[in-house]
């Protein structure tokens, strides 16, 4: 595969794009005139100066938030120009009001960038069930399309403006060689809790999808490739199956997830298409940025202090091997255990054996590795305690990040998963301050 | 219905039953001789002193503990003499040996009690994965067969070595008439964490069984009634489709619930048969008992701090109902608001939509009330945040157990659970301390 180099900028890494982001003081801090420096920025404005494909993955969450409503609407023209992001408030649960407001956002950007406002994406992330305060977004809209810019601070700024609960601004990008031309693709994403996405392109549930999937996650990317909607689309769906469908939190699935790709072809490559021989260069280069910004929301997840692959492999098929794995990273106890650093197995295969999946006791192999090793320290071994010592499992769980391996050997399906541990501090962090209602996820 | 009166004496209240609980250091403190004096039991006998008939339900999980193969298995003779429990050890994922440990316990118990093995039942919590200390297994049952009676404190020794982490012993007994006898039920139950039990009579899961069951938790009901085992086993049956696999912790199912009731018929009633127009009172005796039981289980959840009812109403099926239900009272997310005493409304519109249950937004309907009450304080009515206070909001859930109120208005089925929120304390217990393995739970 041809070789992915890193460079700074990440959405307004590739050619045409341009970004910003804004406070405007969404969650109605009451602030007033020039006292908003220092205050995190709430409002971002990503723009191609040509129009590009587009395509977008969505929460099947069967509440949706207005803004999903609308990208999934418009996605389907297959053109985007821009995409304008608020935090603070999900635009979720608000009715009629909230369709009007996603609706009047994506108009106000299309007036401000002079683009037909189907052409302006809307995502939003924040408290669910309160109206969005629109002056303050008018303004913030306003402000935003002065401000736009492809320096790397513009990217920062966006990227910033999108965080919630995130404690950093989650970014990257690539470049490569596609066809003799260079090739850029960059990304931001936020998301910290309420995170088990399973997105589908139309927000409907695929007829097979994991039962129970779940946090606000939201992704924006950008590249100069030539690619039409369609295969942008299926090389989207392929990325997202494989980094953004694959991570968990706290197993809860959020009303707002989306991700949303825009290719504007100012690279100058051939047009790319399935049949390319050059498409599985793109596909990977796709694959590897939505990978690199899952993996950054479970490292930033609340409170988290483990980073676990958790690698399911031997399984009767696929979805008895992705059942095992999410109902391992999801056990309240196996994730409690993997803070207190405790190489508990009782616990995971308890959590195996009442998955979905088919599993039988005497054959189940659990181990733990360094991130990507195939050096596996095994304390179970066919259902029976290894001679592994107590000290050396503990070693291996005591590392931030860490790779569990089970294997069922009952087949050859496999499946992973990004998980993250349990801890009090996410318990502090959600249960909130009822004191102060601005503190209140939704 | 006719009256059930509260007695002392749990598992000793009816005719006939024996009890008691000794230490054997099944966890391996080390103490010497002579220093077990405030010790907690481990190790309980209940007894019949004449043959009883026994019905049992089993935890659903694939990896199930040899005690429960066991009894799994001599439950289909449909006669009981005994049950030994112990604490401290799960004996889940020994293999062959745990078998044997399982076997043997039952032997000794038999030799010690005069009475043929196979009516012996066999009960185990604690450790997962690591096999049983039988010389102090045996010297327990030794000791436990000289030490029995039907006294008050009998019931309660046995209690007391039932237990793992719950904080405090869990019994009920009632009498009621029937047929102009005095008849008796009385029961023992544990279990704080590892808690979402999804039981059948076979231990093998039942072709609808709710996806992703999950505590250990073990109960033994005592009666006198004269009723057949098979009879029996339908009222338990119902039971406790209606009490423990409605309960819910942490969402984590054990390798080990169990639930077995004994009748010796000794109250001297007609025999009930599922004809007997008294057979209806005994369900509904033997369902108080189950119910209150299982409740206990839940208040007594580790680190609880609110006991929440979630009542779904309004569903298209009962799958639905169940599936509403469950993904609200095990929502990391809900769990958290619920101890933050925070009313969010949100969190829960968005559990019920990644659920498996058809939710539309617009028609439903969240509230509060106090126990039992049909008061209901909406915060939410059909998808519209109603004009209640957040004051009002949060004096409701401010109360350490309410009613959640959910009507998806969609149908006519309904489900209810009984869950538990989810705080720090949780967390702190279930990380364990690896520098004490001790500690550390299965």
């Amino acid at each position: 595969m041809k070789k992915l180099t890193s460079i700074p900028g990440s959405i307004v890494a590739a050619q045409g794009f341009l970004a910003c982001g804004v406070f405007c003081d969404i969650k109605r801090l009451g602030t007033g005139k020039g006292s908003n420096k220092g205050k995190k920025r709430d409002l971002a404005l990503i723009v191609s100066e040509v129009p590009a494909s587009v395509a977008g993955m969505f929460t099947t969450n069967q509440i949706c938030a207005a803004p999903v409503k609308v990208c999934a609407q418009q996605v389907k023209g297959g053109v985007a120009h821009a995409i304008v992001v608020n935090s603070g408030n999900a635009n979720a649960c608000t009715g009629r009001q909230g369709m009007k407001d996603a609706l009047e956002m994506t108009a106000l950007a299309g007036e401000a960038l002079h683009v037909p406002a189907t052409q302006i994406f809307v995502a939003s992330t924040g408290r669910i069930g309160v109206t969005m305060p629109m002056e303050n977004v008018r303004a913030g809209i306003r402000d935003a399309a002065q401000l736009l810019g492809n320096a790397t601070e513009h990217a920062d700024e966006a990227a910033e403006a999108i965080m919630t609960s995130d404690t950093k601004p989650k970014q990257v990008a690539i470049e490569f060689q596609l066809g003799g031309k260079t090739v850029r693709i960059g990304g931001i994403c936020k998301g910290a809790g309420m995170i088990q996405p399973g997105m589908s392109a139309t927000g409907a549930r695929p007829p097979a999808a994991p039962a129970g999937l779940h946090a606000t996650m939201l992704c924006f990317i950008t590249t100069d490739a030539a690619i039409a909607a369609k295969p942008l689309h299926a090389a989207l769906q392929e990325a997202v199956a494989n980094s953004f469908n694959r991570i968990t939190v706290d197993g809860d699935m959020s009303t707002n997830d989306t991700v949303l790709v825009l290719a504007n072809g100012l690279a100058g490559n051939a047009t790319l298409t399935p049949e390319s021989p050059d498409f599985a260069i793109f596909q990977n280069a796709l694959s590897h940025v939505c990978l690199e910004l899952a993996k950054k929301i479970v490292r930033d997840g609340e409170g988290v202090t483990r980073f676990v692959t958790v690698r399911v492999t031997g399984a009767k098929s696929f979805a008895d091997a992705d059942a095992a794995a999410r109902a391992v990273a999801n056990s309240s106890l196996v994730k409690t255990s993997w803070f207190g650093g405790d190489p508990n197995w009782g616990r995971i295969i308890d959590a195996l054996g009442y998955s979905a999946a088919t599993v039988v006791e005497d054959k189940v192999d659990i181990g733990y590795s360094a991130p990507g090793s195939r050096k596996i320290l095994y304390s179970l071994k066919r259902g029976q305690p290894t001679k592994a010592t107590f000290k050396d499992l503990c070693a291996a769980v005591a590392a931030r990040e860490f790779d569990l391996h089970i294997n069922l050997h009952l087949g050859t399906a496999g499946a992973l998963m990004y998980a993250a541990d349990l801890t009090e501090e996410y318990v502090e962090f959600n249960k909130g301050d009822v004191s102060d209602p601005t503190t209140l996820g939704g």
